[in-house]
């Protein structure tokens, strides 16, 4: 790769976000159906090439989940296909004007809705990332520059092959979709740095990528970070809710960021709690942690340490801890909680609305799953991640989140006086 | 000061800002009448500290528009107060919910206003800035640490001890606003690095401070950068409308952000408008430096330098160039601009149109001044700044800007399938 040129390839990217920021909906939307039938239609090479990139991991010993996230199957490579033909039926967030408003010197000013320009994204291991991050981009009307892990690199560069010529078969350029064919270290340290020629970084990947991010970016980045999620059950809870809703987010898909990882129960309901828990969860193999304020109550349930608190077990564990109050809920909460998802059951108006309003977390549930917290669920319709920090986007991070907008106003001559 | 804990400080303001978050408007508007009331009242103290400030600047060498920046007058101050009596008086911005949407499960899901947390402000020398970025950032329930230039110390230990009596005075926590008593490098090195206690940086100052904190910061930051801004001049223009926005860009305030620093005249109107401008212009003491194919046309501008074009003079000097088409005024402005206002002026509806869609800047405007590129202006109030990265803000940042939205979901026990 001793010819690659990473400037020449920005270079194009912002040329090409040029031309998407004047296209229209429908050739975005053209280019995306086109995707979709070109992914349909040569799907024999898209699985051959992936299927050699697993044969050299393997080969290379990789193994486990990550070897796991690299395979594309026909069903992964059916839920992308119907995956951008939804995107392409959203409707088109680009152009519109919120609320043009005439000013006393007769100025109409209004904020109209444009593409944020060029989005890096850097990524790990799956390859179905590579379609959806870079269909919601262009939905969106940006380009966007891929750098994807070095074990998926050979089914990446078939997909961006598809993805250019669907953009060209659309009349729009083939740069809007571009594959940075290096996967080392240091290309990602030069596009970290290349803050004119990126308006957003997002990296999806392990802790590693969001501290070498964190630490290097020079512009904007939005995260999709880890969820510590708790789950508080207050003196007025209805218990059964508090059950369903605590089995729903722990047992239903652990490994996500969106599941449940402790439970803080109020001491007046803890005799009349925690032993149903233990029993509802033992039966679906949850190991519970037990603050010792909780142990008194569970049979099983093993002495929790300090590392278990803030702690994402992404596993089937759970942390239990008796609280004298809801104040002592919400130190908890604010102390260990990592600003994903945070849920209250109650009966009681005033602690719910408290709870919501005090709470500071992407999404906040008064008597609902932390399992919502998802672009889909949401109404959102596809996502690129969930975002924890507080800029621009928090929470679940779908087309209109890749969009921002400015200032236009027309005028008939006005000078300031 | 080497008993000063940062740590202890930012500590202070993280748990200020749970309670802000918690706060009533009501009560933070008291506390920006009780600070307006006390900067009238202790005056002669505020101008005291000042004018020792000016001394120990003028001792030791300080002179030119730093030291001019330095001087809190009263006309200064009266501005401060007026300032903080409007802030109070605009309406508050927490807690409203966008749009509760109800899922087809039942779940109501909405987006509620919330604060960003706590923000570090880092300035130089003007210590009004310290009243105004502490103020709009109180009124949208911020927490803030204030981190000001080495002349204004003195000054700027005034006004905080009169914000923090302020906020007492309203039942608020003094550590709502803190100065960082330190102003060396190393310091600010240190706020940048502390990405899990500040959630927002906003520099604002020369080069050298907006680069270092490119470089170092680890949070979401919000620059107020330069405007190298143009003015089109259309083939269909209204030529007395262009010379009176050009003059009215360029005269008025030439120091400012939204000054006029170049324009560009379609070929076909040069001969009519150039000498004209020429004329104008030179009436006010401007210095024209015109491309070699604007020098026919005028009779006393400087062939402009290749450093001439993408430069914010901040000077009665303005860059002229004749273009042969809309198209190629586009491409400068895409090459030179640094998006922060651009100006079309032109009876062509179509060309109009285009120039607002396509144009990359935080304000496009239509036959109007830049100058209005202003938080004033533009109806938002106060402002801390323009902000012309395009993640959050893009344009003025006021109240509005200073806060962000979570998602809130009110349910009865829905868990997902």
């Amino acid at each position: 790769m001793g010819d690659f040129d990473l400037n020449a390839l920005l270079d194009a990217a912002r040329a090409a976000a040029r031309t998407l920021a004047a296209s229209s909906g429908a050739s975005r939307n053209a280019a995306l159906e086109a995707l979709a039938e070109r992914l349909a239609r040569e799907r024999e090479s898209v699985l051959a090439a992936n299927a050699a990139d697993l044969e050299a991991a393997a080969a290379a010993g990789l193994s486990g989940p990550r070897f796991g996230r690299l395979k594309l199957d026909e069903r992964a490579l059916d839920d992308l296909i119907t995956g951008l033909e939804q995107v392409a039926a959203m409707p088109d967030p680009l152009g519109e004007i919120e609320a043009l408003r005439v000013l006393p010197n007769g100025l109409r000013v209004g904020k109209m809705r444009i593409p944020l320009g060029v989005i890096g994204f850097v990524y790990e291991a799956r390859p179905g990332a590579t379609v959806e991050a870079a269909g919601l981009s262009l939905k969106a009307g940006n380009a966007i520059v891929l750098r994807g892990g070095k074990e998926a690199l050979g089914t990446n560069r078939v997909l961006t092959r598809l993805f250019q010529e669907a953009l060209e078969h659309a009349g729009l350029p083939a740069a809007a979709v571009q594959l940075v064919p290096v996967t080392d270290r240091g290309v990602v340290l030069e596009l970290l740095a290349a803050e004119d020629q990126l308006d957003l970084i997002i990296p999806r990947g392990g802790k590693g990528l969001i501290q070498l991010v964190a630490e290097h970016a020079r512009m904007p980045v939005l995260y999709h970070a880890e969820g510590v999620n708790h789950l508080y059950v207050d003196a007025d809870a209805d218990l059964e809710m508090a059950l369903r809703i605590t089995y729903n987010g722990k047992v239903q898909r652990p490994g996500v960021c969106n599941a449940l990882e402790a439970v803080l129960v109020h001491e007046a309901v803890a005799a009349g709690f925690l032993p149903r828990l233990e029993a509802d969860l033992e039966a679906a193999g949850v190991e519970l942690r037990a603050h010792a304020n909780a142990l008194p109550f569970l049979k099983n349930a093993r002495p929790a340490g300090a590392g278990d608190w803030g702690h994402e077990f992404l596993d089937l564990i759970l942390a239990v801890k008796v609280v004298p109050g809801m104040d002592e809920a919400l130190e908890h909460i604010a102390r260990y909680g990592s600003h994903h998802t945070e849920v209250i059951v109650t009966e009681h108006y005033a602690r719910a609305h408290r709870f919501l309003r005090e709470v500071d977390a992407s999404l906040v549930l008064a008597n609902a799953s932390p399992r919502f917290n998802d672009g889909f669920q949401l109404g959102l319709g596809a996502e690129i991640g969930i975002s924890t920090s507080k800029l621009h986007a928090y929470g679940p991070m779908g087309v209109r989140e890749l969009t921002t907008t400015k200032y236009v106003a027309l005028g008939e001559g006005q000078v300031r006086g």
